[in-house]
């Protein structure tokens, strides 16, 4: 059963679907968002209000604009569940040649690289409408998918998740493409209008300006700082103006940095590791 | 001294300009790419030629396309030396209120970044030419990194480094940019218009065409796979059409992968590394 609804309707929808669902039944996700009420993501939501296992909960996610799909234009997208043979069995039902999936068991980064990604295309979009180019968005990216790693990571994720489809992918495909409401949403602030005045004008719901707030509370709690969500709120709040949304530029410090906010130490561990890992250092 | 010029005649610049250099003066490249009778990158033709120490050679990267920036736009880069104290002197002097530059000692990986970059743009030109919409960029670019995170940690780089600005922050403003040679030039050849007549067309050079061929050499040499290099490499040679560009549709294999071709177990190990790093597990 595949679930394609807002995410704050999901609760509501698998009440009514529940007396229609098969014994051992796997339910795909295809939802990218937080719960208001209860900061849950989905997949949370689903084993909350109908009591099933990992097993029965899968998601579906990456790179994936509906209309270059239909036109059978070549996609992939990656199918999670903590179960690696039910994720098979749902990459293989979502195949063509046209559309790959791949597979990983790391359900929590797969969702959350979907939640995530809005919020930096608020960000982009945001940018776009005040009129700044490629070099501007191209930072904001870059800093924006080390921000999600973060906050992903501290949340249980692979960070090899977030550098993947389902990532960094889908970041790039939701930031590039004029049809994104989260884009679009972003680009009406960055023109000038308000928050409220953005919302009456789409018709539909942009999931990122919804999942700004819990995801701030949960990184809060997490001593996990989130520097472009945090200037995204502060524009959405009417408290900064979209031309000085530029976290790469902020600095309370004179002397340039490392672009990493890990210690050299820590750099140094992670280098050293890979080179073992590729057999290049014993 | 900075150094703009095309990647061969790098050496000859050289030439001309050394017996104008004052002792102790520091050679900065802003040139991508690598010579093509050698397979060096240019901070190592510099060292070749005017027989510097590593202190007195840096290189400047990032996702900084030169109108933008003479618009004052926001933009980030990065300055890279062997000696931290030098790139720090150089990102101060490559600071304005619009234009923060960070810094680091890997002058390896911030210059092949700056190569590798044209050849993913080029597929992203060759694609963008047939047609192919965000999905099917966003799943190249995202598989793109990979291949040039592999590559670059062969050749002695810092896989951080191609998480930052001048890896994939440059290769996300050289893959958006219609001003780009190598998105342009990969755009004519998936229109349909053959190497040479690409060539023709175009009044400047695309360093990523003269890159192909010395990156595959190299990736051969340490027994790496480069799909998506290797890919437009065909479509250049007329061995393959510029519509079958998607190497991340390819596959041997009926069951569905990980994304990944690192096994389970070191996915694993650089997961519980980070969980260490991150202090959720001792």
């Amino acid at each position: 059963v595949f679930l394609a609804v807002p995410s704050q309707q999901l609760r509501e929808t698998l009440a009514a679907v529940e007396p229609h669902l098969e014994p051992g039944s796997v339910l795909v996700s295809l939802v990218k968002g937080v719960e208001r009420t209860t900061t849950m993501r989905m997949s949370e939501v689903m084993a909350d209000a109908l009591d099933l296992g990992p097993e029965r909960i899968a998601v579906v996610s990456g790179p994936n604009i509906a209309l270059e799909i239909a036109k059978e234009q070549p996609t992939a997208a990656v199918a999670s569940c903590e179960s690696l043979e039910v994720a098979q069995e749902i990459a293989i039902a979502c195949s063509t040649p046209y559309f790959r999936s791949y597979v990983n068991t790391d359900v929590v980064g797969t969702e959350l690289g979907g939640v995530l990604k809005n919020l930096i295309a608020l960000a982009i979009g945001i940018v776009d409408g005040v009129g700044y180019g490629e070099n501007t968005k191209a930072a904001i990216i870059t800093r924006g998918l080390a921000e999600m790693t973060e906050f992903a990571v501290s949340q249980g994720a692979d960070p090899t998740t977030l550098a993947g489809l389902a990532g960094l992918g889908d970041l790039i495909a939701t930031c590039q493409s004029p049809l994104s409401r989260n884009n679009t949403a972003g680009r009406l602030i960055g023109q000038g209008f308000s928050l409220d005045e953005t919302k009456q004008q789409m018709q539909q719901t942009a999931e990122g300006i919804t999942s700004v707030s819990p995801v701030l509370e949960l990184a809060r709690e997490r001593g996990i700082t989130m520097p472009i969500v945090e200037q995204v709120q502060m524009v959405l709040q009417g408290r900064m103006l979209p031309k000085d949304l530029g976290p790469h530029l902020a600095t309370e410090d004179d002397v340039p940095q490392p672009e990493l906010s890990m210690t050299n130490g820590e750099l140094g561990r992670i280098r050293r590791l890979f080179e073992r890992l590729r057999g290049t250092r014993s």
